[in-house]
């Protein structure tokens, strides 16, 4: 455990962060040149785990240079036998496969339509100082500094260089707890859903918030998988994006579901959620009618599942990720099968998939 | 109630915003030259309510111009009667009569050492657009724009202009609920406690975090008296800064004690609080030393009386700010007074203030 930054500061300077122990995480169906952009951050130190979505007879064409192992729909039902069900089809859900093949104890996710620096207007680049831009130096921060989830710190990161706890914060909860999740933010493309889409298409994200905070216990949020990282020790068995894409009733709930997933079973743990820095550039709008055919029945549905997960209590006998993971696909079964079949297949799934992350990672089985 | 910004803006270059609907409320021991700084903000429109602190026949000055109203201790004595025992003496506290003696929907609460604009470091001034330092201006934006306290916003004001609700927030919840609270944050002197202070006495905050957001529900955070707005006809009652300073054995304490009776009262009414822009400038740090002795018994007992605001489960039958705050106030002496004797006379205090509040404010009596 490194100190906060507040005591010892973490070296700002230093691109090569933890680069014997993350993985850098990407689904994609097409040529990553995107990754020429992130080529002064990631090339040197470190390991991609590319998941290649769809056909896998297509070559996916990786920009020189880059170490890398690459996944097609042919390796993971190789490697999961049977068990590769819970894997999605046709959907960047597919990502979470690498989650789970991966032997480091970071993650870091990207989309590939998300550069690593920011291509936008003169007047963003000049508030932004440059060093801010290493999306992935960032994520490490939030991830090595504790969070403070069961008291609102109203000058955000209280861990952070230059910064304290303020007038009334109790003493007992400095100390924080692990951070398990870094929940980073988009400039130019909002994600937005496919009605916002629809009415907004113009709108952009040019605010640039310099903050990063702790969610509080008890508060769900809209965990976008874009630009996301984690600790897989603390947290990896439910990173789950569960069952979308092809022969799916939804899509484009992959990282809402296991955001969802991810934040009850960390309240319940006592670990931290982060969100807000590291920004990343989103470069492209997906297309609003096919997202809206895809997301149709989450808009419904999520009504349903918020209110659902808010009340979720876990039982004191769940004191691993796994276990609390299986008491969830528990209830789920229980209690949102009346919703729809799908979520007893969901629910199945998220047992699958803990079956085969305890045989592909038998040393971190509890 | 106003649109919400994303859909129809608010005026942003408005100084005169609820000129008739808003007080602004100042305690002081001081000579009031510090109003000069914020002449362009609020000479022409706006009311001032002072509550002088301390000895009453000394007169306090203030600049020309202004139209305000001005109390003394005697003053308080005189229109309270005996119920004016429970308005603290010689403690900033005290501010909270002007809060009683309104007649107004809107407050403004500032500190005598708080600024309007920013004095501060030409790479601040760069930074920060000028029109985003009327600080009146954003607590107005902020109270008649809702809040969105059950599901966290993880781009902030989801209600501000160009920015709306991201991908996976349910639709259900995106009207959200009326704002009671604006809570603004400090430049320069942070907001810390006596040991903080000790060791680090030349922290500064240099960070604008250009964001407002709502604190979810069910979470508690340190509400600093210093720049805070409220709407009185909504949360008004539950505003009550304790019984601090002279004659008690805590101090530095009043405005947190506000801010755990509001959130738990808020959070019970479904009413908004929301933390963030504006910033004022905090120029004059306080005497750590002073501070300590003020605050040394507030540093334990919030160990205990957070975890008891954490747990207060108000009943259905509290429909009211006044029922819920006289709910309260038993909870306060049933369960808090094994910490000290003094819960028991600040829960008798917590009664009279309402009685003193109905009194004065009669039609807004359930």
């Amino acid at each position: 455990m490194v100190e906060p930054a507040n005591t010892v500061g973490i070296p700002l300077n230093h691109t090569a962060l933890l680069k014997d122990e993350l993985d850098i995480v990407i689904p994609t169906i097409r040529n990553l040149d995107f990754l020429e952009m992130w080529r002064p951050f990631l090339l040197q130190p470190y390991h991609l785990i590319i998941v290649q979505d769809g056909d896998p007879s297509k070559t996916i064409a990786v920009p020189e240079g880059f170490d890398y192992e690459l996944y097609n729909r042919n390796d993971i039902n190789r490697i999961l036998g049977p068990k590769a069900s819970c894997i999605s089809f046709k959907d960047s859900a597919c990502r979470c496969f690498g989650y789970m093949v991966s032997k480091k104890k970071y993650i870091f996710t990207i989309d590939d339509d998300c550069f690593a620096w920011l291509q936008c207007r003169m007047e963003l680049l000049l508030r932004i100082h440059l060093e801010k831009l290493n999306a992935l130096e960032q994520h490490i921060k939030n991830l090595l500094c504790p969070s403070s989830p069961v008291f609102l710190h109203t000058l955000y990161d209280p861990y952070r260089e230059g910064a304290d706890f303020v007038r009334g914060y109790p003493f007992s909860l400095r100390e924080g707890v692990s951070t398990a999740v870094s929940h980073g933010l988009w400039l130019n493309i909002p994600d937005y859903d496919a009605p916002t889409q629809l009415v907004k298409p113009k709108e952009r994200n040019t605010r640039y918030v310099d903050a990063v905070m702790t969610i509080p216990k008890g508060t769900l949020f809209p965990m976008c998988g874009m630009n996301l990282a984690f600790d897989r020790d603390l947290i990896g068995p439910a990173m789950y994006f569960g069952l979308m894409g092809d022969g799916q009733p939804i899509g484009r709930y992959d990282d809402m579901w296991a955001g969802w997933c991810v934040k009850v079973i960390c309240d319940h743990l006592g670990l931290g959620v982060k969100t807000g820095l590291p920004y990343i550039y989103h470069s492209k709008a997906s297309n609003p009618f096919v997202n809206l055919k895809k997301e149709y029945k989450g808009i419904f549905w999520q009504e349903d599942i918020i209110p659902f997960f808010q009340s979720a209590k876990l039982s004191k006998e769940a004191v691993t990720v796994q276990q609390c993971y299986i008491e969830l696909s528990k209830m789920v079964k229980e209690k949102l099968s009346a919703i729809d079949p799908y979520f007893a297949k969901l629910a199945d799934a998220m047992v699958t998939w803990i079956e085969a992350w305890d045989e592909l990672n038998p040393a971190t089985k509890a």
